[in-house]
Parts: structure tokens; C-alpha cells; sequence
């Protein structure tokens, strides 16, 4: 078992066994054919051609496309297609930088193929002179991931709320973590990949904080997303994510790049350029 | 002016306008079509097509290629074609985990395109509470980058060194370090990007260190490659990469690396993502 295993799931899929899923001129998503069939339902909203999906060019505003494609998905929802509906919307755009075309709930993001942006805490705490990392599992109600490990805290990008204001959020509901520490964050960077994943097409960012936690800190989850926390010293956590699937996918991509950035991982290791790279899908 | 500014020198050229180097099978490097005709009085070592230059077969060994190689660019450098002889070796293969195919003097790397890799440090420190960073000025006799601002310490990587130890030589030649401070550098990642700079075709990976180096330290250059050395806060070397060209062109990276690795740059900057994947070109 090896880091670069848990890359696997991020080798880039043959996105031409997906249809293009385009607003104007700009492609913004990829949905799988079979989908696109489904959505042949709904000619109001969308246009299925042999070559894209497109939305109704009639739907011309922001508001206009996020309604019409809000009626699809509760449609979706109630006969199943669409499952684990979060309530939350997610902003929709050629990249995460770029102005909005419209809003998806989350739950619907992998199905589309559109980005999906969420932000991840690394809390890092000393004992006995040793780098210790709190390590969350996941609450088992949850739709992706179940009983996997995570980072102390992570959680959606949803739209209007900035990154540093859903982080200080987040702290808080996952972790009970006090805003006067969370805004101690720092930020240390962002990974960028494309994997396919049992709920769709993943095309995700995630923005990384680093939080060094007061010694005498203890997490307690206070929404019910997490069943527990363990404080793992450096090379646990290490082996953990090496030689187990144990960490949900994304988390396991989050530690490496931690590894690599606080010299765990050094140049000397072969698989070090390829495990950044992976990290880093410039199409995002 | 803008860090992205920095990077336009970084958007990947077209290599279409190259041709591919190929040993064996595998391409190692990329020459423009006027050096591969130069390279046609060499046909005991090159054969070139239409479509590339190639090594010729005759030669098997990592010795008979590298001896092969080494006496054509003798006799380029001769003529004044090659310039700014290292008498330092590269190792040229496919990626820069993979086996070496052969060595090569390091000023012929940007002519021939293969992977040219290095170690570049950030010696940081405190002064009055703020974190700054020692900077380097090259000195004006160097082949690149004369007179351009440097990290404190920046080396070429030879065959037959590993990183870690050429990074305790730099220290020592560049900066006088001395190796007890050396070794706490830590490693932090790597930058991977292929641009066109006037000395060719650089494909370049740069493995990065950070060197917290004590209040009372002051670098002094042993090996005359520094012309001196000046302590900066973060934010005067910030504003310096932001709104100046006197960095050398990939020091600049390294600068905005740590930026954003360090939380100066943070994912409310519109080219975040940009910057990131600049720096991260997936085919090295």
C-alpha cells in the first residue's frame, strides 16, 4: 500500500463518456448519458442533443435558471434519482473564480458534473513533544462517506457566505471550536481534482486551513456530522492514510498534501511529484 | 500589476513548435528546429527527422550517450553556441523519478529541453515581531539572472547528490550556513512548470525548503555567486513580486508559493486557483 494509492481515485476519468453540460457557450459540467436521458423529461429547462446537454436558452437570469433547475431536482428528489438533499446551494461557473450562471442544491453537484468547492481544517495540537493531529469519523447517517475518518472540521462551500465565515461556521458546528481560535486558521493552500465517485462526477476544490489547537482543546461535535474524535500523533495518521481506505477520499488527498508540506514526505520518496501533481488538475 | 503577472512567463508553450528528443522510446526533452539542424553535423550522436531528433541507437549505455553528448557539446561550446559551461552534470530521463538515460552538462539543459531540476530555501526569521525573509541578489557575473533578487540560498541539483545534501552544500557555499542550521531546513513541496526564458526551453521541477534561520544569523557568500544579501519583511518582498520584475522569474514562484502557503495570499484572491495551478504542471 502506498500514498499513491489513495491517488487512485483521483486519475483523471475519460470525461468523453460524458456529455458536455453547457449554459451560453460556456461548458460548466458533465452528466453521464444515461442522466441526460432522464432530464428528456424536462424540455422546458433543459435540450438534449447528441453532443451536450444544454440548459434552455430561454432561461436567461441567474434567478430564472435557478428555478427552472430547482423544479427538475425536486422532481428528481421525489422519485429518488436525486438523494441525501442538504438544502444548500452551491454556486455554478465555468471555475470557482468566474462570475455565477446559477445555483444547484449541493446534492445534485456530482450528477451535474459542475464544481463542487468546500473547505477543510487540518487541527494540529502537541503532546509530549510530539505533532498530533484531531481526527473526526463521520457521522454514520451521512449521505457520502459514513463511518470514514475526516479532518476536524470540513464542510461545503456554499454560496454567499465567504470562506473564512463558513470555516468560523464549520468550527463551530463540527467541532465546538470557538471563533476566537478558528479565526486563528491559516490558509495554506487549495487542491483541485476531477474523480469519479459512487454519487456522480466529482470536480472539486478544496481550500486547506492549517489550526494549531490550544493543548488542553477537545473537540465535541455539536450538528451530529461527526460520531467521534481521536487525537492521532503524526505518524499514525501517516500510516493510516498509506496503508487503509479508512480516511473518506478527499480527507486522505488533504493529509498527503499536509505530509508533503510539513516535510513527512520528502523529495527522496519516487512517488513525490506525482502525488502534488494529482493533487493539482489545472482544469479547475 | 499583479502575482499572475508574475506567471504569464509561465503559461506552457507551445511545444508544437518543437521537436520532441526522443532516446529509445521515450521523449526526454523538446529542441527548436534551428538547433536540431546545428545538430545534423553531429550524425555519429543525432539522427533528425522530420518530425524529431533522435539519439542514435548506436549508442546503449548511460556512458556511451552521456560521452557521446558531452564531446558534440564540447565542440558547440567551442563555436560559442553552447555558453555558460557548469561543469555540472544533469540526469535526463523521462520524468525525474524515472532512470537516468544519460547525463548532460547543465547549460545545454534549456537547449535540449530536458527536466532541469533544483533546490531553492526561504531562510526566514523575526525582527521586532515581523516575519522576513533574507533575499539574495545574483551576482552580475552570472550566465542567468544577473543582478536579479534570489532566495538565500538556490542550487542546480546534479546527478549523484541527494537533494538534502546539496541543499547542506548550497547552504554552506551560498550563504554560510553551516550544517547544524542546514539540517532543520524543512521540506515543502515542489514546483513543476515548463516556460520559454532566453537560455531555451526550461522544464523545470524545484523542490522547496523553509529554513527558520536564528535572529542573530546574517548570511555571507563564500562561492561569489551572491552579489549581497538584505532582510526584508514579507510584506516588502510581497510588494516587490507583485508590482516588479527584479526577482529572476522562478525565484518569484518560489516567493508566491510560500505566500500562499503561508496564508499571505489567501482564497478570497481572484487568481488563487491560477496561481496554484501555474505552479504545478502535471506532465513533469
Amino acid at each position: 500500500m502506498s500514498f499513491l494509492d489513495r491517488m487512485k481515485d483521483c486519475s483523471v476519468p475519460d470525461l468523453s463518456t460524458y456529455l458536455p453540460f453547457v449554459v451560453g457557450d460556456e461548458i460548466v459540467g458533465y452528466v453521464k448519458p444515461s442522466f441526460a436521458k432522464t432530464l428528456n423529461d424536462f424540455q422546458d429547462t433543459f435540450t438534449i442533443t447528441e453532443d451536450r446537454l444544454e440548459l434552455n436558452q430561454k432561461l436567461h437570469s441567474i434567478q430564472e435558471r435557478t428555478q427552472g433547475i430547482s423544479e427538475v431536482l425536486e422532481s428528481l428528489a421525489r422519485s429518488g434519482i436525486v438523494s441525501g438533499w442538504r438544502g444548500e446551494r452551491y454556486k455554478v461557473s465555468r471555475t470557482y473564480y468566474e462570475p455565477t450562471v446559477f445555483e444547484i442544491e449541493r446534492a445534485a453537484v456530482p450528477l451535474f458534473g459542475t464544481i463542487g468547492c468546500s473547505v477543510h481544517i487540518n487541527g494540529i495540537t502537541w503532546r509530549n513533544g510530539k505533532l498530533c493531529m484531531w481526527i473526526g469519523r463521520r457521522s454514520l447517517t451521512k449521505p457520502i462517506g459514513p463511518g470514514k475518518l475526516d479532518q476536524i472540521v470540513a464542510g461545503g462551500q456554499p454560496i454567499g457566505i465567504s470562506v473564512r465565515n463558513n470555516l468560523i461556521k464549520e468550527c463551530a458546528e463540527e467541532a465546538n471550536i470557538p471563533a476566537e481560535i478558528a479565526v486563528s486558521s491559516k490558509s495554506v493552500g487549495a487542491l483541485t481534482y476531477i474523480v469519479e465517485q459512487p454519487e456522480g462526477l466529482r470536480r472539486d476544490v478544496i481550500f486547506i486551513y492549517d489550526l494549531v489547537l490550544p493543548e488542553d482543546f477537545k473537540p465535541e461535535n455539536t450538528d451530529g456530522e461527526m460520531e467521534e474524535f481521536q487525537l492521532m500523533t503524526m505518524n499514525d495518521v501517516m500510516s493510516r492514510v498509506q496503508e487503509t481506505c479508512d480516511f473518506k477520499f478527499n480527507c486522505a488527498f488533504v493529509i498527503i498534501d499536509f505530509l508533503i508540506r510539513h516535510g513527512y514526505i520528502e523529495p527522496d520518496h519516487q512517488d513525490y511529484l506525482k502525488l502534488i501533481s494529482s493533487l493539482h488538475n489545472p482544469k479547475l
